[in-house]
């Protein structure tokens, strides 16, 4: 045990294991020791995409979603209700992925006119999408409108004067859900509840009472339910139970003006980045919040709402990989206050451009040698990325056998969400590709990039 | 005063007005009140370029870079000494601003192929150009040492044999500098000094010691000298001056085995976000660091090396502000403890995408009105963007005018460093151009994006 590891990462008695949960469906030691996922070898992916490259493993991804949706229909069913599920494009969307949810009964989030327009054109019904945010434009609220958006959820008295306005111009009613802030902010292993909640989004539960006033008296918008989400990477239901029963005290009020058929739950359920991550089956989060509601439904004497949710990372986040060639290593003497130990730094070609979320909410990540095994003693390694940043940290902490060296590819779990979502050029580095792996084939769902794609954006280079 | 603010930020007699030192030198308010820049008005810019846009007054980075090149100059030739400046592209770098860079007589800092591309691209000339980075790529270094870089900055052993190869395969000698870790780290107000730091960049003062030994033994590595770097956006030089005193120790050893001609101490120098940053005046920093070395250098009896320094954001940084419309306003009531208290909201089209600081780093900014002036009373505001994200900050506390609306023009300042640079499409959101202005005229430098740019990354997209 090297004194400079967290407490939660134990030395592993193999550092080429595959912990359960971490990694995709399909990832596998190949004979020779090699990762593969989708049945292409890691060491295929690298020699024709080049690293870093993001791998999604596509059934991963299908199956999450399909079971999901299940978890949600079947867990509504069991009270007599029913439920619908959205993917939040947020966590990585492409036209391929937003077909994967379709064909898995799911319905797409976006929440900008980039994602609205990335639905549209993979030909997503607009019935089907449901449009977020606390600033759409006029322009993003002109064209959602116009092509017969299922729901928008609103987010300030202001948006609502102006779906009005618009619906009302282009001779339409637009459906919205009102979102409130109930107070409740959950995160992995516990739920803070105040009376207040300072941030952006949504209404105060007081606020939101006459904002859907407001609503029932505009002929042009259709007050159709409460929104409320309450956080990201949940482990458990208590945040949402207390969530949903504040929200329901809200929901039974306004069920005196008239209908309130929906409630939207949002999302925010976790995932395992490490084997130390323990989050709930989606089947029990799904049965835990469904039954929490029809609880306090049933205390109200009401009839339980449809129920909507908006997973995005818990669909697609453990279906991606990224893969790293290993540039240099280096071991670094640290300090440990009562003495000295070893941190081995092994430097990959890529770093916070591809994947902000170790810099930006030091997040913890699992990583393994990808292109063989080995049988050396495992050694505490830092995976750092090649940018001109000290905080550039791919992988914070993690064992890998200590014989690690430049040339090998290393495989780092989880990163289907959130990477390539929010990756930049910082560095003037181009954005990896994104693969989809299936049954021993890959293809690109989201192009690399070259450096003459960012030397484009430079009128002074132009020739 | 709003009980929710803190404690450094005062409430402004005048919300309307321009703190000095945090805005680009050519600010002003036009008789009508708006906001100019370059004898640019910030409703021309948002109307020519639309919103987000950065806009960099030209004359303030052209000035700054002449001036830092002059005060590290002017600090050396006191001592009897010489010193160049480098400036660090990562902070913001496109051919246009390279040029500028050439003009003021400044070398140019890069630290990956991209960088390195960019700057070749624009004529930069190859000896004039200072290579960085613990993870360099075999065809990046390949690239460099065919092109003849100025300096390589190595980082790790395996780096040195690269460099020895690549060098020897090419029939040409390299001229490096070996990066350390001198045990100091510094940030704004103060330093932390420990025998052994734990980062990723660099070699430990004693294995410096046998870098330099193996490179003196190769005969395509010219070993010119050490290199570190000990923070971000620091206000004085007493960090500098104490890993000074221990680089120059290692110096002085070096010098029994050859000439040591050069002594680059890396960048750090801060500039002002807020009213309630105070970082010293280049001069005053450029004196205070060189004092101290040629002092160190008196005291050990050796001669001054030839100084190198590398500023990026004490350049740019203040240069640059962004141009924001306001989307939403909302009033939030936040508890405080002993009561409550009200913050307002003020939503703007751009966000963390466009710049990732604040959420980051938490980085504090600056904001003002931009399309006019208002003697309404003052209110204590947060900007936030319009992503979907709690932490999706721009201006996390500050005094504006109370009646801002949706419409008005909000303008960012010292947005010129690490905005830009760091931008990603988290959210399909399009990247803002960067504008140039200077004497009543604007031009691109970077093309801004449109969603178009975006889905064309998209193969399942192509018509």
């Amino acid at each position: 045990m090297n004194p400079l590891a967290p407490d939660w990462l134990a030395e592993p008695d193999d550092a080429n294991d595959l912990a359960a949960g971490v990694w995709p469906d399909t990832i596998r030691r190949t004979k020779k020791g090699e990762l593969s996922v989708g049945g292409m070898k890691a060491s295929a992916l690298a020699e024709r995409y080049g690293t870093p490259v993001l791998v999604l493993d596509e059934l991963h991804v299908r199956e999450r979603a399909e079971r999901t949706r299940r978890a949600f229909e079947t867990a509504a069913a069991r009270h007599g209700g029913s439920a619908r599920v959205y993917y939040a494009g947020k966590a990585f969307l492409t036209s391929e992925v937003a077909r994967w949810m379709l064909a898995a009964g799911l319905n797409i989030d976006v929440c900008s006119r980039g994602e609205l327009e990335t639905a549209l054109a993979a030909d997503v019904p607009a019935e089907r999408i449901g449009f977020h945010g606390n600033n759409k434009s006029v322009s993003e609220l002109e064209r959602a409108i116009g092509v017969g958006l299922g729901t928008i959820v609103v987010d300030s008295p202001i948006e609502v004067e102006r779906i009005s306005a618009i619906a009302e111009r282009l001779g339409t009613s637009q459906r919205v859900l009102v979102r409130v802030r109930s107070g409740v902010h959950a995160d992995t292993h516990d739920f803070l509840a105040t009376a207040h909640e300072d941030q952006k989004f949504g209404f105060s539960l007081e606020e939101a009472e006459s904002a859907v006033a407001r609503i029932r008296e505009l002929p042009s918008v259709e007050f159709v339910g409460l929104h409320c989400h309450i956080g990201s990477q949940i482990f458990g239901v208590s945040g949402f139970r207390e969530s949903a029963s504040r929200v329901l005290e809200l929901h039974e009020r306004l069920l005196g003006g008239g209908p309130v058929p929906l409630l939207n739950l949002g999302g925010g359920f976790g995932i395992a980045y490490t084997r130390a991550d323990t989050p709930a089956e989606i089947e029990a989060l799904a049965d835990g919040i469904v039954d929490a509601v029809a609880n306090e439904c049933a205390a109200r004497g009401i009839d339980m709402p449809e129920l909507a949710f908006e997973p995005g990372r818990s669909i697609i986040g453990s279906a991606g990989i990224t893969l790293y060639e290993v540039g240099t290593t280096k071991p670094v003497v640290v300090d440990t206050g009562d003495g000295s130990a070893e941190r081995l730094y092994v430097a990959v070609d890529g770093g916070m451009s591809d994947n902000v979320r170790p810099a930006l909410y030091g997040a913890q990540y699992s990583a393994r040698i990808a292109s063989r095994t080995s049988e050396a003693p495992a050694a505490l390694v830092r995976v750092v990325g090649m940018h001109c940043e000290s905080g550039d940290i791919v992988v914070d902490n993690e064992y890998l056998p200590g014989d690690v060296v430049p040339g090998d590819l290393v495989a780092v779990a989880s990163t289907g969400a959130y990477s390539a979502a929010m990756a930049s050029n910082y560095n003037h580095v181009p954005r990896p590709a994104v693969v989809a792996v299936r049954d021993g084939e890959a293809r690109v769902i989201l192009r690399g990039e070259t450096i003459d794609d960012l030397l484009a954006r430079d009128p002074g280079l132009v020739r």
